[in-house]
C-alpha cells in the first residue's frame, strides 16, 4: 500500500511497476496521461499490491508456526519446516527433487520415503504395499510434520531427469539440419610438431605457430596470453610434441586459449542457452554433428525478485546486480549439470556456448548495471559483446569455453528476438512479415530482407497470469480452453494435464473474454452486463466477478473467478499489443493487408487460439492461414548461432540493421492504445469477420 | 664436494655450473672434451665449491651464535640478530635503509640511532655531539648487540633516495631526443560524448565507439573486455559523458582497457626496465616529452640463487620458478617505489612499460619454465611476447599498464642484446660492426644493415669476480687498475671509491694478468715463473699465488692474492670470448681487418682498459680507435622502445632477422678456444702490437 501520487490523501494498492509510483483507482481510469503518468499509455499494467499483501500475510502465518528440523538421508540434508506442513513441501524447500507426478495429491504414490525417527502424522493410503509398510515406507505428500523428523529417500523416489536426453532427441529432430557446415567459435586443432634440434632451435611458441600455419591457420594475427605461454613448454613435451591447440577468433585476430598434450580426437560439446525472464532452456549439443544430446529447462530463480524485467531491475538496484546474476547462473548451471549427468559427460568438454536473452536478462547475467534500461532515454550498457570466456562470467563449462552473447538491438528488444529472427529467417526473404513475441513485454518486428523495424510495448504480466486474481502460467492445472453456454452462461473448460483446475492461463483468459463478449456477459467496453444475482456471478470483495469454476471443482476449494479488474487488465494488455502493431505499420506506411505472414514466437503462442485472439482484438482480423506458430525461436536461433559463424555474423547484422521505434513518447501509440481499449476495437470495421451479439 | 664424474674414487670441489657435474683437477686440465665433458670447451668456468664451503662454515658459525631481538622504531620493524653483530648489520638484514656512506667504518657518522632500551656496547666516537649523546644517540655501525635491543631511527638517518631524480637528469641528457615522435602502446583518449536521447538511444558501448571513431581511432577492430563493459555505464555518466578511454593496440586489433570519468589531461608515466642477471635498472619516464624523471638501480635479489643464469635455472628447477619470479619482482617493484617516491608520483600513473633482459631473466620474471633453456637443444618457451598487462605479471604500476617484453632471439642471446642493438643502431647502417656484451655470458653480434649473426659463449663469472679467490664486482673497494714494477714485482693499484682494497674486479684482473705477463711473473701459459720464496709470492692452500695487497692494507686484514687457478679461470674466460669472435667471423667468411667498429656494451666495459684487454688476448689487436664503449645499452634501447612504435617493431625485426650460431656443438669453436688458452694467443701473429718480454 502507498499514497496515490496525485491524491496523497488516498491509500492505494496499485503500484506502477515501471515507474514505481502508486495511483488510486480514479487515476487508473483516467485516460489523460499528461495529468498522471507520462508513460502510462505504453505501460498499462499495474502490479496489484493487494495480492502481494495476501502472500505476505500467508508468509507471516507460516513464519509464526512452530518449526521442526527435518533430515533427509542418505545425504543428511537438513531443513527447517513448519509444524503441520508436509514432508513433500519440506523436500522441495530443501531443493531435493523427489518424484511426485500428482503434485502432492496423494494419488500417484511416487513420493515414497522411509520413516526413520521423529513425530509425524501420515494419512492412510492404499498406494503402499504391506511389505513397504513393514519397512516404514510413507508418502511424503500425505505425511505431516509434528516434530523433528529423520527420513530416508529410497532410490526409486529420487527424481531422475532421464527425459532430459529424450527432450534432446525431440529438439534435434526439429532443428538438426538447419546448419550445414559447422564452424564453432573455439576450434580445436590437433598437431604433430617436429621436435627441436640444435639446427632448429626456434622457441616453443614459434614451433606451435609454425605447426598451426601448416594447418592453414592465419598466424599473422595469432596471439597467446601469458597463462597459455606459461604452460606451453610442459604441454608440448608431455606427449612428445603432439598437442591440441584451442583457438578462438575474436575481433579479427585469433587467440590461442589453451594447448593440451596429445592430439587425439576429443568430444567437443556446446551449449545453446535461452535465458528467459520466466524460463531458462539449455540444449547440450554435440559439436561434431549438431545433434542435441540433452535438453533441460527450469524456472529462472530470479523470479523470486519479481515477474517482469522492471521488477528485476528494481531488485538489482536495491540488492545489487550480483544477486540477480547469481540467481540466473544458479539456474543455468543446475540445468547444465542435469544435462551433463543425463548423458554422462564432463563440463570440460563444453567449449562453445551461445546465450540468448532479452536485454535485461543479458545485463543481469553479465553483471552489467541495468538501471539505465528503465530510465529515460532507456540506454543499455552494450548491444554487442565480444566473444567472452565462460570462466569470466561463471558458466559451468570448460573455463576457456567461448561464449557468444546474442546482440541486443535496444533496451526493450533483446537478443532473444534477434535469435528468433535467425530461426524465422524472413529477414533473408522478400515477403513482408510481422514477427511477434508476447510475454510480459510484447516485442514486435516488421520487415523483410530490405528493412527491419522493431518496437516493444509493455503488455504487462496479464497474459502470463500476473496481476490477475486467478491468473497462472500455462502449467498443469491451468484452464486453457473455455466455452460458455450462451443461454445459461455455464462454462465448459479443459485444463493443462487434465487435472482439477487451479487457475487460468493466458490462452484461457483470451477464450474467456472472447466467450463472455460473444455471449453478452460483458459489453465491448469490458464491463459486466449482468449483475451479481446471476448464479454464475458473485462479488469478489468489492468487485463483480464471473465464476469460472466452483469451489467444489477446485483443489483449493475456492471459486475460480474472473473480475472486472481482471478483464480490464487483459484489455489493457491486448490493447497495448494491438496498438503496437498499428503504430509500427503506420511508421512503415503499411496496413495489415500488406502483411504476408504473422509469426508468433514464444511460449504464449503454444496454447493460443488464433480465432479467439482475433475476436478480442489482440491479433488483426486477416486471413487465418497467414498466422504461423514458431515455438521457442530464441533457443532455436541460439542453437543455429552455436554451430555457425555465418549465423553469428547474421545475428550481428540483424541487431545493427533494426530500426527501433520508441513508443514511450509516441502520441500515435497513445491514440491507438486508447482506440484498442475496447472489444475487439472502437473501430469495428477493423474486425469485419467478428460477429458481435445483438446491438448492445 | 662431490665425486669426480670420471674418477668416482676422487672427491673434488670443482662443480660444472652448467651441467651440474663434478670433475677432479686432472679432468679439468684435460683438453679432450670427448672424454670428459662434451660442452666443456664452450663452458670453461667451474664454480669453486671450496669457496662455497667456507661461506657455509661462516654461516654455520653465525647460526650457532646467540640470537637477540632488535626492534627499530618508529615502524616497529623487528629482526633477530646474532650476539656481537652491529646494529648496522641488523638494520640491513631488516631491509631498513639507513645512511652509512663509509659503509660501517665509523668514519662518516651518518648511521645515527637513538638507543631506547636493551643491552648494547658502543665504541666511543667523536662524531656525536654532546647534545646528541645526552639524547642517547649512538652510531649503528659502532654498536654491538649484546641482548634484546630497541632503537629508534631519527629522521636524518633514513636513507633518502634523492639522487634518484638526479640520475634521471643524467639519463635524460644521454637519451632524450633519440625518439622524435612519441607513440605509447597504451593511448589515453579524452572524449566528450553526446548524451543519449530518445532519438539517439544507442548503447553506452556504441556511444563510446562512436566517440572514438571521431578521434580517428579504427573501431573496426576495437574490443572491450567484460570488466570494462561492466564499469561503463557509471564511468560515462559520472562526469556527464566526459570520459578518457585507455586503448592498447595488440596484434592487429585495439582493446579498450579502461574507461574513466572525466577527460582532463592526466600525467602519463612509463617505465624502461633492464633486468640484468646482476643488476636491475629502472627509468621512470614522462611519456609526454620523454624525459627521464627518476632512475634507480639495485642488485637483482635472485643473486641469492647464484651468480649466473645457469644457477638461477637450477634453482628454479629445485624451488619452483615462482620463487625466482618473486625475487626479481621484489627488486623491480622496490626500485619503482623509490623512483615514484623521489618524484612524488603515483603508481597508477604508470601506463606503459618496456622490459629488457636476457632470455633466462625474461622467463623467470614471467614465470615461464626455464629448464629447457639449459638442456640441449636449448629451447626457450617463447621468443616474442604479446603486449602484456602489468597486473597479470605483478609489476607495480597501473594494473592495465601495457608491457612490452623485448624479444629474445635465442636461449643465450636475449632481449637485452636486441635492446642494445636498438640503441647502437648499426643494423640500420652499412659499416660492419662487432657488438659485444661481456658479463657472465658473452654475447656477440656481427653484422650491418644487410645481415646479423649472433652467438653466445659461456665466459663464466670470472670477469664479474665469480670463482676467483678475491674476485668481486666493480664496486667500492675493488682494485680496478694495477701496474707492477718490472724489477721488484711490487704492485701499484687504485680502487673504486679510493678506499682500502677489498678485492679485485674484472678490469683489475685484466690489468693484473697483462702486467704479470709483461713483467715475466707468469708465462704465456699462465703459470708462475717465480716461486713462493719471492716476497710477493705465497702458497694459498696448495696453490701458488701472487700477493696483490698485504693484509695490513686491507680491511679484512688478509692478503689479497691471485692464484694460478684464478689466472687459469681468467684465461679460460677470455679465451672463450676471443674464440667466439673468431668463429663468428669465420662463419661470415670475414676477418678482424674487415670490422669497421667494435662496440662494447654493458657494465664490464666501464672500467676496461682496451690496451690491456688486447694484451691478454681478450680483444683483437686492431686499431684502438675502432673500439667504442656504449654503456648500458639495454636500458637505453628499452627507453627507446617505450616511446616509439617504430622501435618496438624494429626490435621484433632485429630478433627475427638474427642468425644464431650455436657454439656448443661447433668443433671450430673448440679449436679456436684451445688456441686462445694462451697469453695473448698461441698464434702470436694475431697480436703484432703486443711487445712480449724476453724469450721465455
Amino acid at each position: 500500500m502507498g499514497k496515490c501520487r496525485n491524491h496523497p490523501d488516498r491509500e492505494t494498492s496499485y503500484l506502477c511497476s515501471k515507474h514505481n509510483v502508486y495511483m488510486c483507482e480514479e487515476c487508473l481510469k483516467c485516460n489523460d496521461p499528461e495529468i498522471y503518468c507520462k508513460f502510462r499509455s505504453a505501460c498499462p499494467i499495474w502490479f496489484m499490491e493487494r495480492r502481494k499483501a495476501r502472500w505476505e500475510k500467508e508468509k507471516r502465518a507460516e513464519e509464526a508456526a512452530k518449526k521442526y528440523k527435518v533430515i533427509f538421508k542418505p545425504e543428511d540434508k537438513g531443513i527447517e519446516a513448519s509444524e503441520g506442513s508436509s514432508l513433500l513441501d519440506a523436500a522441495r524447500k530443501a531443493d531435493i527433487h523427489i518424484n511426485a507426478s500428482c503434485n502432492g495429491k496423494g494419488s500417484c504414490g511416487k513420493c515414497k520415503l522411509i520413516f526413520k525417527s521423529g513425530k509425524i502424522k501420515s494419512e492412510p493410503t492404499t498406494l503402499l504395499s504391506d511389505r513397504e509398510k513393514e519397512k516404514n515406507y510413507i508418502l511424503a505428500c500425505q505425511t505431516k510434520i509434528l516434530g523433528d523428523v529423520t527420513v530416508s529417500i529410497p532410490e526409486e523416489t529420487i527424481e531422475r531427469k532421464l527425459k532430459v536426453a529424450g527432450m534432446g532427441q525431440e529438439a534435434t529432430s526439429r532443428l538438426k539440419g538447419l546448419v550445414k557446415d559447422i564452424h564453432p567459435m573455439l576450434k580445436e586443432i590437433p598437431l604433430e610438431l617436429e621436435p627441436p634440434t640444435l639446427d632448429d632451435p626456434v622457441s616453443d611458441l614459434d614451433r606451435l605457430n609454425r605447426g598451426l600455419k601448416k594447418t592453414g591457420c592465419d598466424i599473422s594475427h595469432l596471439s597467446a596470453g601469458i597463462k597459455v605461454i606459461r604452460e606451453l613448454s610442459t604441454a608440448m613435451r608431455d606427449e612428445n610434441w603432439k598437442v591440441t591447440a584451442s583457438i578462438v577468433r575474436r575481433n579479427g585476430s585469433n587467440e590461442i586459449l589453451n594447448v593440451t598434450p596429445g592430439n587425439g580426437k576429443a568430444t567437443s560439446l556446446g551449449l545453446a542457452i535461452d535465458v528467459g525472464t520466466t524460463t531458462i532452456v539449455v540444449y547440450l549439443v554435440d559439436m561434431s554433428d549438431g545433434s542435441i544430446i540433452a535438453a533441460t529447462s527450469g524456472h529462472n530463480r530470479q523470479a523470486a525478485c519479481g515477474d517482469d524485467v522492471i521488477n528485476r531491475i528494481v531488485c538489482a538496484e536495491k540488492d545489487g546486480v550480483l544477486k540477480l546474476s547469481r540467481m540466473a547462473l544458479a539456474t543455468i548451471n543446475n540445468l547444465i549439470s542435469e544435462a551433463l549427468t543425463a548423458v554422462n559427460a564432463d563440463k570440460n568438454q563444453i567449449k562453445n556456448i551461445v546465450i540468448s536473452g532479452n536485454t535485461t536478462m543479458t545485463h543481469l547475467l553479465l553483471k552489467l548495471e541495468p538501471k539505465y534500461i528503465r530510465r529515460e532515454p532507456y540506454i543499455p550498457t552494450a548491444s554487442e559483446f565480444p566473444i567472452l570466456k565462460a570462466g569470466d562470467i561463471g558458466i559451468k563449462s570448460n573455463p576457456i569455453a567461448a561464449v557468444f552473447i546474442m546482440p541486443d538491438p535496444a533496451s526493450y528488444v533483446g537478443g532473444d528476438i534477434v535469435s528468433g529472427l535467425l530461426f524465422a529467417g524472413f529477414q533473408r526473404k522478400d515477403p513482408l512479415v510481422l514477427f511477434i513475441d508476447v510475454g510480459t513485454n510484447g516485442e514486435i518486428v516488421l520487415g523483410n530482407q530490405d528493412w527491419l523495424m522493431t518496437a516493444s510495448c509493455s503488455a504487462g504480466p496479464a497474459f502470463e497470469g500476473g496481476g490477475i486474481r486467478w491468473g497462472m502460467r500455462a502449467e498443469e492445472g491451468a484452464i486453457d480452453k473455455i466455452s460458455i453456454d450462451p443461454e445459461t452462461f455455464e462454462p465448459a473448460f479443459s485444463t493443462i494435464g487434465d487435472v482439477a483446475p487451479r487457475g487460468i492461463c493466458g490462452s484461457g483468459m483470451i477464450d474467456l473474454i472472447s466467450e463472455m463478449m460473444l455471449t453478452g456477459i460483458i459489453g465491448q467496453n469490458g464491463k459486466f452486463k449482468i449483475d451479481s444475482s446471476h448464479p454464475r456471478m458473485k462479488k469478489d470483495g468489492e468487485d463483480l466477478a464471473y465464476i469460472l469454476a466452483l469451489a467444489e471443482q477446485t483443489p483449493m476449494e475456492e471459486d475460480i473467478v474472473f473480475t472486472e479488474i481482471d478483464i480490464n487488465s487483459l484489455i489493457l494488455s491486448k490493447g497495448a499489443v494491438y496498438a503496437g502493431f498499428m503504430v509500427l505499420l503506420q511508421e512503415a506506411g503499411l496496413d495489415f493487408s500488406m502483411i504476408d505472414q504473422i509469426l508468433i514466437s514464444g511460449g504464449f503462442g503454444q496454447y493460443l487460439n488464433i480465432e479467439r485472439a482475433i475476436t478480442i482484438g489482440l491479433l488483426p482480423d486477416i486471413d487465418r492461414n497467414k498466422f504461423k506458430y514458431l515455438g521457442n525461436s530464441s533457443i532455436a536461433g541460439a542453437y543455429m548461432a552455436l554451430l555457425s559463424d555465418d549465423y553469428r555474423n547474421e545475428a550481428r547484422k540483424i541487431s545493427n540493421s533494426m530500426t527501433y521505434i520508441d513508443f514511450s513518447s509516441s502520441s500515435h501509440f497513445m491514440d491507438e492504445f486508447t482506440s484498442a481499449r475496447f472489444l475487439p476495437h472502437t473501430d469495428i470495421n477493423k474486425f469485419p469477420s467478428i460477429r458481435l451479439p445483438l446491438k448492445q
